[in-house]
């Protein structure tokens, strides 16, 4: 029941939407890592609302301080501790909201938890904002990966009914780098165009929609992870869950493969370059729990974004009785697109932590 | 990297297909609870192969010998440790697969890691075998949840393209005691007949066939859980995708939400009986990591399995070259209906662990 | 390998000595216990150096700023965050020592884990700056505590030759504010002058002198914790050992028992007001890593401060030769007395873990 | 609140003393180590009781059988799990116990926990018997590091007032191969007689003496570990006391350290043969929570032995009255000394850990 992920490298994330601050520890990087700031702060822009009219008009300068771990711009081996503190609160716009928790968001799970002393102002603790400082982490994460030849990239895969899926699931570099430059970060133009009237639709009838990310890893040695419980797809999972809207995990195949045939889905081998490859990668880079060396790949469902401006039926928390709730203030019709680089840092977070565990496989 | 879950409930399952037993130890139960042994035995007797043309026709007895925390049909406070010995082993039909590994099993990835000292006969550690210590866990945790009013339980979704799901999702005790006492257990029994074609059309192409098992927990209360990374959903992921063959969890409405608008997947809340509930359950009794105290609905993608008659492309490990394989001996041409009591078990072992945490919202 | 303890409680200490703060997270706080700042402070005023001529002249305003979890003045239970800025940094007092390890600190150590990366200045994140947010995390749990009729004192049980410990292990509430409000956190005043003095023969000779400290919780139930390795004396030893220079840690009769017999170390059961006590209490209200309900007694050894003012024999990493080394600038020539705080911090933040976790014997 | 430790290797302990069988789970292990088990058995042996007249006169075979994780010799990658059959149970013995709880004893905490649902026969999972699945871990885990120039000794460094301390603390390997060999596992022979003459007075007093262990490991490389709270003492710590009637763990001066001066307690560096060592190693091995690459050096105090002939004064639990109690049946006099190859165990499988997780200092 914490805020914290990892084994080896433990990620802590604190912070309220509407506090003084929020926040990341990182405990566990190694020591003599380069970090480009100018590259993170590209990377928390990814996820940065305010850019375009497909998100929310609030701002979020989101500029990190470090306050540890990070000297002359690298990693000392202490902890690493990011802040970024908390500017553009509004918080009258979530007075109401006190007593009527709002539908699909987490107002009421945390009444029934801590009662009247959480500090739900614009979400507080399960706002999306703290994906800011996992990105941060993740951003991190994904710098020291890249120097050893492992590229995180993700896209956005479906934003409702329009899709836009990896296939067949062998992603390079070169495709994410792409699909990270453009103002929505898909695969394929055609899908963008569609994505984008999806989102503009739901924001006109004061609705919002949901979509699914794609993440791959390129560039992973065989051998890492293990059986059963904490495998590669058990830690990823652990950890992608704990990105808010996201409610569903698969790996490769994932549920389509649950519908099919094992002479479809099996990945046959063979060799390339004396190396041991599988020709498709259904499995999405892990068997068994443990990494093939072929891409890993996941996809994660996140749900359209619990606040619309519709009205909508909820209760008063203190009268105990019906009542009814219109939301205003500025909200993203869709959070999917804004989702991608917080799966990449999460995913890149989780592997990192793989990769410093090591195989362990033979000593 | 290891084989146990958990964290005041911790278990951990031991043992390899073909060695001399396999069995679980779980530490932290609360004493006092009596198990009735003979429940327990039809639990296990769910997931047994050799039952039906549907399955194996191995058989395997998997009665368990409880060796340590089990005193007078009551547990006792110290781990309890259950073993089943391993009998029927015919490690002839698998000396061709230590040199070929088999599409889609973890034989590669298990030599990727160990090496040649890998126990693969029948799979090793990785095998399905390795399901029964789980359900001997969790059909315990069962027991005791059940006892306190929390009732898990599960059926088969989909079996190839034919589904069965849930809908709303507000499932009963009623429901699923009945399904667990139909030869597959499916929730309309039109579903049962084009299951089982589905399963026999792949025996005959030897060939397999993957499904979907939905899950669903009543009972809870609401308040379990945390934010971010230990919440109910990463708790059950991280387990969950511990069961072999396990390539997807969805939680709720899943990726089907993901596809849609947040005004059809928001829950409006309403009173009845003085409680707060939702009208729809589309979260799946979870928001932001927490229960809501609605049900708890989730989803499984089971691959299709592995092993397949069919002639199949592989490579041999020790000449780094193209060769060719057909597996013999006796195969499941579908595990997702054995998989059901699994995803009970592994489901009621984290939610007692989770209830035994406790909520810890205020003190 | 981290910075972190706890269980349900989760406390991470970032920062370096010299770098931009030092601070703490504490996950997993119940909400709505409202954090009484002043007796905060003054806890922290207890272990702040600078207040006598028995410590370094340095100044430490210590002022923790909240970033998070606080709300209103009272913990919400999102993850608490405070920081504490560090200003009076003399980084040029530190320079040299770059190259040259000083014996008995961390110096060679962290270079031999963190190469040149580690950021050593001041002792760098091993520094015993850092036992500042410990109390931070541990004055918090302390008032909690408190609230529930567990009290958390200690108090300096000997400095060098000159002792003062508990006799018998059945220590009060009122015992113990009245050591807090000593200049010298002791017992007996015969006790104070002793000290003080072995502290400042100790500094007159540039040396410095180690301490014991002797920590005792009140009012804790019977049946926390459990057998083995997640016991009570194995939980408060693994977290006691990351104070630093703590080099020995031992429960009740402790060293001192093993010299004995058991016919004088078994402590006899008795009934006093219905409630099964014990006469003496050599085992410090722990038998068989559980609570008996009698007061909780341990105590701590403090190694003397490696920093003195007597030249030392020592190496140059880069040259790798010998070296010698004269360590200038403002230290203790005693830290025992400033870590009587910090003891009870760390015990007092294992305890309420415990708590939280809760008894689990029965269900 | 387990009976398991470790982070990469995991041990978990399982049984009560006269439950059908005690045994171990070793997860973790790398693959392909073969297990000498002549050697495991002679390891054993150090610890078995019935031997001579210092010990009790219980026989206990112990002879591991291996259920798992282990073929033709080797580890093969999954966990190991060994058992101990419980044969010579004389559950006689114990009746009088269920009402009327041991002084010394965990009886009444157990019962504080698990009420009458204990199974307290014996000590249960309380007992010393459970040091015999310890030591099977702990074996291979001596036999593992062995293999890599890593050896791990112990000797019994006092038994009541006669003492046998190592000085200076640079431990050979020839050392504690001889101490091994001796029937009483100490350094100087002069010793021998002491603590044999303590034991035996001990005995005809129908009481028992308590003891003292030092441990060793020689060949660690430096820079394992960490500052804070996972560093090299935290993690032995928490599990040594997990060893039953540990009550004190301290590392190289220890608490003599705390009773002198800086200048006395600092370990000067110097150059030899290329390597940066100490000349001293007050240190034990480890500062700031990271090996130092000279041995490391650590201490146990063990209690007097709770189980005494002679009459003591009890409770009876179930009328809340005062009781008498003398224990009747075998018990050992001294149980320090069979504790030295326990702590031999526990402290080999915390190193394999450590060095299994490896430095991660850098990358």
């Amino acid at each position: 029941m914490s805020s914290e992920f990892g084994k080896i490298l433990r990620v802590s994330v604190f912070g309220q939407s509407h506090g003084k601050a929020i926040g990341v520890v990182v405990d566990g990087l190694p020591a003599g890592e380069a970090i480009d700031l100018d590259a993170l702060n590209a990377f928390l822009d990814r996820r940065r609302p305010g850019r375009s009219p497909l998100s929310t008009a609030r701002k979020e300068l989101d500029t990190p301080v470090f306050l540890a771990g990070l000297e002359d711009g690298k990693t000392c081996g202490a902890p690493l501790c990011a802040v970024i503190e908390n500017a553009d609160q509004r918080s009258k716009d979530y007075s109401e909201l006190q007593d009527k928790p709002r539908p699909g968001h987490a107002d009421f799970t945390a009444w029934a938890k801590w009662g009247r002393n959480a500090d739900m102002r614009g979400g507080g603790h399960f706002s999306g904002r703290l994906t800011a400082p996992l990105c941060i982490a993740g951003g991190i994460a994904r710098q020291i990966l890249a120097r050893r030849g492992i590229h995180v990239g993700a896209h956005l895969s479906s934003v409702g009914g329009a899709r836009d899926m990896l296939f067949p699931l062998h992603p390079t570099k070169a495709l994410f780098d792409a699909v990270a430059a453009k103002p929505l970060p898909v695969l394929n133009d055609h899908a963008l165009e569609a994505m984008e009237t999806a989102i503009l639709a739901a924001k006109e009838s004061l609705d919002s929609v949901g979509g699914t990310i794609e993440c791959a890893a390129i560039g992973l040695p065989a051998g890492l992870g293990g059986p059963m419980f904490e495998g590669v797809e058990n830690r990823l999972a652990a950890a992608l869950f704990g990105i808010p809207a996201v409610k569903g995990v698969e790996f490769g195949g994932g549920f389509s493969a649950a519908y099919g045939r094992g002479s479809q889905n099996n990945d046959s081998f063979f060799i390339e370059n004396g190396e041991i490859r599988t020709e498709t990668n259904h499995a999405g880079g892990i068997l068994g729990g443990i990494t093939t060396g072929m891409p890993l790949v996941l996809r994660v469902a996140v749900k359209p974004t619990p606040s619309i401006g519709q009205a909508q039926k909820t209760v008063s928390l203190s009268r105990l009785e019906a009542a009814e709730l219109t939301i205003h203030g500025r909200h993203d019709p869709c959070i999917a697109h804004r989702a991608v680089p917080v799966v990449e840092a999460v995913t890149a977070a989780v592997l990192l932590d793989l990769l410093l565990e090591g195989n362990h496989g033979t000593f």
